[in-house]
């Protein structure tokens, strides 16, 4: 495949950019690779790693020539960053982000891109619980999808940029920002937030259980600790940016887990059985869909597929 | 290993007897398995699969001479067969069950035990999403926790049957039926009806948004989509029949989950970031005691250790 970038400056060097820097380089997909981070130690982690061509210490230097610059930081400070370089970004440049928040970045961003710079707001649906400049790798996107947002994009930028997360893998759906965020609130925030509250409520009781929350974990809260390892500054940045939408999937959340604690309570068995049948179909449209493995327990440990 | 029991019965052939038959044969562990089920294409399909020596249509048949007997179905149903095998049980043999409330089955079941036979329940903490005679395998219980329940066991069968367990590969503990059914109201039920719950909400949604809620689980949601396709049957059971118990857990959840929608209307970012950096250590702590496995994202698809 053709170089589609010349120079990519990547700003921010956790899971997500690490594994850009390997995807774009399997693929042979653009020139150089300059990144950078805030911290020292995630600078020199990344090097040590070989993860860019070059490390920069500022973004200021790091989107100086570059045709792609990738905001890959915590939605909170987005803004910020766009503000500081800003002046710096070349004519003729496509400036795009991985942020989990669509609506809230743009406003963020936007008013700090000059001219002549294309601003194509984007999110890889990718990740683990791991984090930080040794947790990327180069499969992170395969058949995973991205979402490229064109409220305001033109074409041809986001064409070329489609054409880049193509090469890492993924598979591009293009939308506007508020879809996004609604979407993203059930498959994503929401999902993330009830998790973190099973495991704080089940990390309370354990204090007093002599830890046999965690010994007798796999009876399936061990499933829910997962995504709960995940980023704290991230997910803090997620739900005060994507506020309105995570709040109205909560409330329809809450709403149908009290009509289930009300049949629980009556003991309505015929309500809970057609609810727990229902929600088979789902799981089969994710495997059929290629989105999660068909292996029994996603074939962890023992389990036999 | 000498043969601990001479004769095993299982009643039901679903994904835990099917996986103790295979881990008991597994470790020479029984002499003859008995089985039997319900269904007659249960029976069938155990037949083929050569889970037992002899599949038989009833549980009064097939607990006929049996030393060891299991109960290995729905907890609701656990009375009615109690009732229908008593006479059938031999004197001096051991009668168990693998349900996943005990206080419950103890009650339901306990009536119907003749004199001279030991009842000592009991609960495997293992399990996949799969259910059904084709669904179980060998090592389902290596490292796992067992738990029995002593409220009324004698030594020497609760002995032998912990013997039985760690055969298969399991930890045994031993605890009181109502110390078990608080624990696992926090490690299982609550989880699982919460996963159910956010399940269907998402289904609700999907059918509105052209099944995106499917093609972007891997935000984050298609982890709950993986034990909310567990057994309907089962679980409507479950949530019956640990009504005070897993009520008691929803109800501090709801109140941590209000407590964290607040401060995401409130704009309170260091209460989220607290609670999200708090919930990090009891992965760490599962992972340290061998009940998950410690690979990125389950290990499953690309995800690399």
């Amino acid at each position: 495949m053709s170089r589609i970038y010349s120079r990519v400056a990547l700003i921010g060097l956790g899971l997500i950019a690490g594994s850009m820097a390997l995807a774009m380089r399997r693929g042979g997909l653009v020139g150089e690779i300059v990144g950078t981070a805030k911290s020292a130690e995630t600078r020199e982690a990344a090097a040590a790693r070989g993860l860019c061509d070059r490390i920069v210490a500022t973004p200021e230097e790091a989107v100086t020539g570059a045709d792609l610059v990738v905001l890959a930081v915590p939605v909170g400070v987005m803004g910020e960053i766009a503000e500081a370089i800003g002046p710096y970004l070349a004519p003729g440049a496509t400036l795009t982000d991985v942020g989990s928040v669509k609506r809230s970045v743009m406003e963020a961003v936007a008013p700090h891109v000059p001219d002549g710079v294309h601003f194509v707001p984007g999110h890889p649906l990718a990740g683990t619980e791991r984090s930080g400049p040794d947790a990327g790798f180069a499969e992170l996107f395969d058949n995973r999808y991205c979402l490229l947002i064109d409220d305001a994009a033109e074409a041809e930028p986001l064409a070329r940029l489609t054409r880049l997360w193509e090469g890492m893998g993924a598979r591009v759906e293009v939308m506007d920002a508020d879809h996004h965020d609604r979407v993203l609130a059930v498959t994503s925030h929401t999902p993330h937030l009830i998790a973190y509250t099973m495991v704080g409520v089940a990390d309370d009781l354990s204090r007093v259980t002599d830890s046999e929350v965690i010994r007798y974990s796999a009876a399936g809260f061990r499933d829910f600790t997962r995504i709960a390892a995940s980023d704290p500054t991230m997910w803090r940045d997620v739900f005060l940016n994507n506020r309105d939408a995570t709040l109205e999937i909560l409330g329809r959340f809450t709403e149908e887990l009290f009509a289930l604690q009300r049949a629980i309570r009556k003991g309505d068995g015929d309500h809970l059985h057609d609810y727990f049948t229902r929600t088979r179909a789902i799981r089969r449209g994710i495997i059929e869909a290629g989105q999660d493995t068909n292996a029994a327990d996603f074939g962890r440990g023992s389990g036999k597929a």
